[in-house]
């Protein structure tokens, strides 16, 4: 015990990562039915580990799918701060040609080591274990009361996870929220994200007709539910992109001129742009940037959109409804069934007489905003800088994370959004790694992280 | 041989039934493929039939697909005009619940013949062949030379007929083409269709992203191709139903004010748009009657449109592409090969940068417009109105028999379509019938046209 949890991370590196490959080895691709034992062997395995590094409590909860893992060291007593890390054992099927023969035997290449899983979420997750590890076996203590949730659902959207922690609130409380699912800009550009969208789903629906038509008899004479669809819809942007629907940015929390000159330091060309989706044409509200328009603005996508014939070559009908699936993201602080009512109301306000119009709302997620003068947000900036040598720069991310925002709501914690992936991660597609390095900064990160947050 | 053509067809009325029953006996449904024998043997009734009533050629033709049934009689002449019937021996599916145990066992109720096929077409096709029967009966000679061709695909559209037509124009050649396939006003309102519209069907298409992308990661920063398709249909039509391609309208041959006063006959109110197709509201260019937009006015309609996720739930996606399939109804003059270029150049002006389109032609029909002026024409309304005691007005037609083109531009030839049916024959439907009123008046009225065309 003569050794920090550093220099004990450091001396067991190459252990703590044939640990990682056994986890890895086991498939629990939860979306496949014919899995069901392999995500009940990694749900033990993960059990198993935590208590085999001196975890106290490790349980595994059936739900209404897959299990969660929960397990805890409560040892720093009723003064210190908990923490919680949150995490997902599941992973995406491994479909796709691989540059290996098995996704599932990890392979050590170019400092990287590839395996379906490697960097969603079963590394990331494992990094904590290992910080724990490490603190515990140097100084035979942890500073902090520590808890981990890792549930088996994340890929598969999640369904029964509120429920379990709206069920096991009063043993889920903590101070802090920790995720390790995402990633940050390079090995040497650490950053944190403190912002995720939420959502409104809906379908708007456009109809008046009992049947599909002919259009040589009708043609002309009614208004084509397609068309008025069509026509409603085109009237949601201006040209430039902005949202027309009244009273849409009305509660968005404007952009500090800090966070504006932070959001500046991620870089998004045209060529990358090209690389990722095929287009190098950017579009959208002119008077924010791109990175801007990523995270700190809301959105109103047309994710679907169907009516009428379909199939190979022509059938001349007016069809008797049109349908499109249109879903918002949202910023802070806009209200996610506000949003629905807005929308609501406008397609109504702006639907022609000649036909109707029905705007269903299909489910609601708050967004997440994390302050960013909370002292574990400070104390995760430190962290990042004492490791990589850098500060890390500040991200609002596109995406939604419903759980997040559940948290928040729930244990009102602030939930710390430490991404240890790389964008070349490839995850969710063939060759899925997770960088060596990578990896063991991570753990260095949150060593350093736990130890001072204690202070 | 001392009675009139018109005496003989009333003396025989009964037994002109019980013939026109047999042929509905056959159930000659065109797109089942078990009914091929069936469909050989309507073709061999009408061509034994031909035969029986004088006529000294008749034959049937195979093609790719259902016999076409030609005969003739041509003892009037080479100075004699020559006139030829189209109609179609082949008939919708029975489907649906039917107030007899057989839609082809025929039921004589409140003075119509109720059986599948017993309008559309076989009914209107037989009047022709009755009022030959009666005319030579009744004369020993017919004034005219006399073709028919009774086709066995008009319910699936017809593929194979322009091959045969071309293939034997010669035979076919006539001075006047008639074809009974359609119905007037009431049995007390005859009517003659001068105007089909002819028809341009297109696959609007627009991309630009490699794949589907996530809506949270590219949202409000990249163009979504369904948006784009949205806001280039939208441009489609302004408000009131105008058509905003430029040029569209450059080649409409203008309504003349006798068009106008005669169209107006045509009753067309909310009540009967209710009643046909569950809304009551008209829409459509304001500067032109109801009667006016269907027929002498051309249309751009979207037929069907989809993109993206249209399953149940919810998929956050930009999708790649999005596409709609559009029809116009052509009017004359329209070119429906100028048409799709001005759709075409018109969708490569408005769509924007951002993304990429493309407009492809599916298929092409020509409009037709009988000339009102037609000695043959004159000769029809004159016949309606002997037997009617009403002169018939004259109808634009809303849809497509591209057939009728066909004739127009390969024989030069008048095409009359005098139509025998009713409005509530239910074709297509269960329990179709034909009024034996229209039945022995559609003889009746051949008769005359036949005798007095000849003069």
């Amino acid at each position: 015990m003569a050794t920090s949890a550093s220099e004990y991370a450091q001396t067991y590196a190459k252990e703590f990562v044939e640990q990682w490959k056994d986890l890895l080895r086991i498939p629990s691709i939860s979306t496949y039915s014919t899995h069901v034992d392999e995500m009940q062997n990694a749900a033990e395995w993960l059990r198993d580990h935590c208590l085999s590094i001196g975890m106290t409590r490790a349980e595994i909860y059936p739900t209404k799918g897959h299990p969660v893992v929960y397990a805890e060291w409560l040892g720093a007593g009723k003064n210190a701060p908990t923490v919680m890390v949150y995490g997902h054992y599941d992973v995406q099927p491994a479909d796709g040609i691989w540059n290996q023969d098995d996704a599932f035997e990890p392979v050590e290449r170019n400092g990287n080591l590839y395996a379906r899983g490697a960097t969603d979420d079963k590394g990331q997750l494992f990094i904590h274990l290992k910080a724990f590890d490490s603190i515990m076996q140097a100084t035979g203590h942890f500073p902090l009361n520590f808890k981990v949730m890792f549930e088996g659902e994340e890929e598969i959207a999640s369904h029964n996870l509120n429920a379990f922690i709206t069920d096991h609130l009063e043993m889920l409380m903590a101070d802090v929220v920790v995720i390790s699912d995402g990633h940050i800009q390079s090995e040497n550009d650490p950053s944190i994200v403190y912002s995720l969208r939420g959502m409104t789903y809906m379908e708007i629906e456009v109809f008046g007709l009992d049947h599909d038509l002919h259009s040589g008899s009708y043609g002309g004479i009614v208004h084509n539910p397609a068309l008025a669809l069509v026509q409603i819809l085109s009237k949601m942007h201006n040209e430039k992109g902005h949202i027309l629907v009244p009273g849409f940015y009305d509660d968005v929390v404007p952009l500090s001129a800090e966070e504006r000159e932070a959001l500046k330091a991620v870089p998004f060309t045209e060529e990358m742009l090209k690389a990722q989706t095929g287009t190098d044409k950017f579009w959208g509200e002119p008077d924010f940037t791109v990175q801007e328009r990523i995270g700190a603005r809301p959105t109103l996508e047309i994710n679907g959109i169907w009516g009428g014939f379909t199939g190979e070559g022509q059938k001349t009908i007016i069809p008797a409804k049109a349908t499109a699936k249109v879903s918002c993201r949202l910023v802070a602080n806009q209200n996610p069934n506000q949003i629905y009512l807005l929308v609501r109301d406008y397609v109504a306000q702006i639907t022609p007489p000649t036909v109707k119009s029905e705007v269903r709302l299909l489910s609601v997620g708050d967004s997440a905003l994390v302050p960013l003068d909370s002292e574990a947000m400070q104390v995760a900036v430190e962290a990042y800088a004492a490791v990589f040598g850098q500060k890390p720069v500040f991200m609002r991310e596109g995406g939604s994370i419903p759980v997040v925002a559940t948290y928040h709501k729930l244990m009102q914690a602030p939930v710390l959004l430490m991404g240890f992936g790389l964008p070349d991660d490839n995850l969710h597609a063939p060759n899925e790694k997770m960088s060596l390095t990578m990896f063991h900064k991570g753990i260095q990160t949150m060593i350093y992280f736990y130890e001072n947050l204690a202070q």
